[in-house]
């Protein structure tokens, strides 16, 4: 029974389906009738004008961002447990050219405003020193929190008044944004955000992120990025698709809910063992490595994170029976 | 009727078929089955001990294989015409952080052992000038030439004496094999090739290459490296899905075989208007604008490609209707 | 009797004596008084309010200006002559992050309109090819030819009509002018030039050059790239006080003249034998390897160009009576 | 009165008169009899075979060291305080093409083992953590405390055993080596040090330090990598006769010996208000912001460095009066 990450989960049949019938046209790159699709339907749902672009994966969606909003001699604030900063293996270094990630605190992996001018206001303004150009978050963070419309409104304020660009890293924006309850719009770019790696392939994706861009003009250099990246695949068809299925009916929020209620599920059956609280579809929890070896004996797979912690991540599709069998276990260690 | 390239042609059942039985499948990355068995897989097919990587798209292969050849301050020797030196919006320049390209003549797009000596022996050794360390050719040509495994051979000799790394770009690899009549290692590695892109999306894949290193020693930076450029999907298993189904009982064979007959076809019917010989799957006739228009007007739909010149290309799914009546308009023109 | 280059010549005594005098003020990097002069002066040499950095090397002062010019996934025109082609190992490239040089051709490595604009309109407007960003040229070229004020604007004025930036290489920016007898501002901002690479070394200095920028906007990002390229040197005013004593009492062109003279009395010698008409301090002549080793025997040294061409190059200290030795031995081969 | 930083001070009189000497050479580059002379002279210094390279910035020293040593996907394990992180404007990244550095913890600046493993081994190895390849330390520290012989091996040691590269920032080589009463071989490759960043500019020269390779194979790439840096100066010979004269006669060590003096009567009179132990030429002392104004209004310049900190560094020329008028202002604070 897997509850080790949710990256490996199963396509979704929509996803599937709609894959097949792009089969059938038969144009290259995104010239294609679907990829065009991408603009007005990411508009439509963020009720405002955005450039929407397919990426492979998330890390290519990051990257393309931070290096379209920061120049190579230009440092990125982000958390110190950005997944930037370490799980992508350098690839934000590789894409804007050899910028700095200048490093904020922050529980939960979630930043504040006075946790990144604490940072930034360390750094002398002057040539010695790696100046901030631009500003990452993550919704949900590494640690499963949820952002509010008005706790990114504050980070926003204080990238405008600062000048720095505002990305968010949207892997989990779904399950963020099923929390919150509010507008796509809100939560970004009413709030400030200016790029949004918005993730589908956690969510019953199969390979296809989306980048939108509130601020169009960052678009068009991209495109180029993108290609030159080898990013640009030849039947992009293929990658629109599945973001257009996952957007059609609110798919990408409904599987977005049924992950989290799921993480509810264990979050409750865990109590007092939770280490962070469970806002989206990620749960940590401490249990002792004896406790951990007795619920991978049972069958349970999962990530140990730090010492005396494991993470537990529901998806889409986890079956009810083991997330009920997994919250049993959790309540009887 | 699309003759413009074969880039955008339709993934083949069986492709799409094994993509859907990866669903099943639940590990992230490249460590589900499925890419674990490419190694072995490619092993076969080259009969040799290979490391084989699955990459999202043929820039991506060619420029990491190039990273993996050519040092930043290096050079890469290669066609003027070459994809790498025109088609990928500098995506070499990207993953070998500025190496050059060097560029060298040839009929047709191939190299020769005297016209890659031209260019290499006119660059003096020294501090100033950017020193060959790599050299790639394309398999087919861009012109739809084939490289016979002697002429692979002696380009192959003229690297290893001059200590050069040696790469074949086989976007087109299946429609060279399908002519030469070669075995695939003939014409690589016994050849003296170290890193192959084999190219399947052309012909009948969705969004899977193959990066094939002969060279084992040069796959594990690799690996770091498509990480780094966000070409690590999470997801892999289904890239990793397509090439299996690609190579399982040679279809990637017999599309070619089929691809190449239908431009034959063509070839014939162009006669005295053919610009290059026609050896895989590419057609380039001399038409005049009028000439041009008179087939469009037809239906027909390919690539002005010089002053005179049109490019006509099959696909495995050409309908054979489509290419008897363009045979038989080019016939009449 | 060296006529190998100018590019060791030795240091001009007053030169010498202006860095001695340096050694009395105390404050790194450019907070020196000297270093903080040069805005001022160069706007006084150029009619013109500037932005002056002190570069170690010409390359540096090239690479710094293309970086500034063209983003990293763009490219820049220039001759196929060009010293940032041929003879920089690579820097434009490492600089700008990997942009291409996109070559033109053109009599003397003199570029025209006409040959730019046979390079640029080659290049598809697509995401695939390369696009122009921005032009270089050098003045005095590699073959040591001189722009004059209006061939530079006829340039400019494509530039500017294509939104291409546009730079000039002047390591021989004083012979040229010398040559032309302009002003310094006629052949450069007045005819569109936003940055030139103005050259000392050759020409008398030690270890400065200076990089103009006539469009000052550009100079902020430079300082962090002079910074983020290690060439910020902490003791910077034995630079600036290269520059100023160059530019003090017109000292540059007074060496330029000189050394122009000198090639000019070897070009009289050579006659029919002169590949480029000499309009600064290069001479290229045929001659044979004879003729090359029988001058070579009485004692000069020069470079062997091309077969049956040879390079003489005089500074602004070659000794006048090694001048008329070379002169004389030409004249009687 | 100057204690700002010893990074302005005056050149040397013999240096300045080594400078004047090579005026009389003429070959460009490396090609001079003084840079030719490098090699055999660090030799001889360090009593093993080096490769020795003048270059003009310790930021480029170092920086072409690291390139030299980490790949660009790999990482730099060096102290949270270092000047590579942190004063040297992005170099290491632009110089790497994006290496990350990997920061440890430690006393004054000062690593030992155990900082530098539980760094390194909180990263995990798998490809989407960018990975340790080389080693960085600074001799003496950013606080003036310095590495004697043994803990210098027992790091070298760590790094030989994880196979680890091995760089030494020396931009206060040359006061660590005075303090420690070590031969320089003792400190550098005898202990493991495989690269040397010697400097020379904060000590009495003009614009030349000194990378010493012990491991000779780095030099080859690294000659090709200064050129491509734009740091390859045609008249090299002022450079290479800088370093010359700093190691003739031990003026390195001499001027260093009277730097440290200086600051260890500053240290004396300090007494506790010692932030650290003054090993070299830098004082850290606490001071409130009325004591470093009172201070200033005596006439003494220093850098307020943390909260209640100020920085006073001393150098070769720092006047004697100076130094005893400053001590005796700090002791009746």
């Amino acid at each position: 029974m897997r509850f080790f990450s949710d990256n490996a989960a199963a396509v979704h049949p929509r996803v599937l389906a709609a894959m097949a019938d792009a089969n059938a046209l038969d144009t290259a790159y995104d010239g294609d009738a679907l990829s065009k699709a991408l603009d007005g339907r990411l508009s439509d749902l963020f009720e405002t004008e955005v450039r929407a672009l397919w990426v492979s994966t998330g890390t290519a969606a990051n990257c393309l961002a931070l290096a379209a909003m920061c120049p190579p001699y230009g440092g990125i604030l982000c958390h110190r447990d950005a997944h930037i900063q370490n799980d992508e293996g350098g690839a934000p270094e590789f894409y804007t050219h050899g910028a700095k990630l200048l490093l904020c605190d922050g529980e939960g992996a979630k930043l504040t405003p006075d946790t990144i001018r604490a940072t930034a206001d360390a750094i002398a303004d002057d040539v010695h020193r790696v100046q901030p150009h631009c500003l990452s978050i993550t919704n949900a963070t590494e640690y499963g929190l949820v952002y509010r419309p008005d706790e990114v409104a504050a980070i926003g304020e204080l990238a405008r008044s600062r000048g720095w660009r505002f990305h968010m890293d949207g892997a989990r924006f779904a399950n963020a944004v099923a929390t919150a309850g509010c507008s796509p719009a809100d939560v970004t770019w009413r709030a400030g955000v200016e790029a949004l790696s918005f993730g589908f392939v956690k969510n019953g994706g199969m390979s296809a992120e989306c980048l939108v861009f509130f601020d169009r003009a960052l678009a068009d250099a991209t495109l180029r990025r993108r290609k030159r990246a080898g990013l640009l695949l030849s039947k992009g068809r293929y990658l629109a698709a599945q973001i257009l299925a996952m957007v059609e009916g609110d798919l990408w929020l409904d599987n977005a809910r049924a992950a989290n209620a799921r993480a509810a599920t264990l979050a409750s059956a865990a109590g007092d063992r939770l280490v962070h609280p469970v806002e989206a579809n990620e749960v940590f929890l401490r249990a002792t490595p004896q406790e951990a070896a007795a619920l991978r004996a049972r069958g349970f797979d999962f990530y140990d994170w730090a010492a005396g912690e494991v993470r537990m991540v529901t998806a889409w599709d986890t079956p009810e029976h083991d997330v009920a069998r997994l919250a049993d276990a959790i309540d009887t260690l």
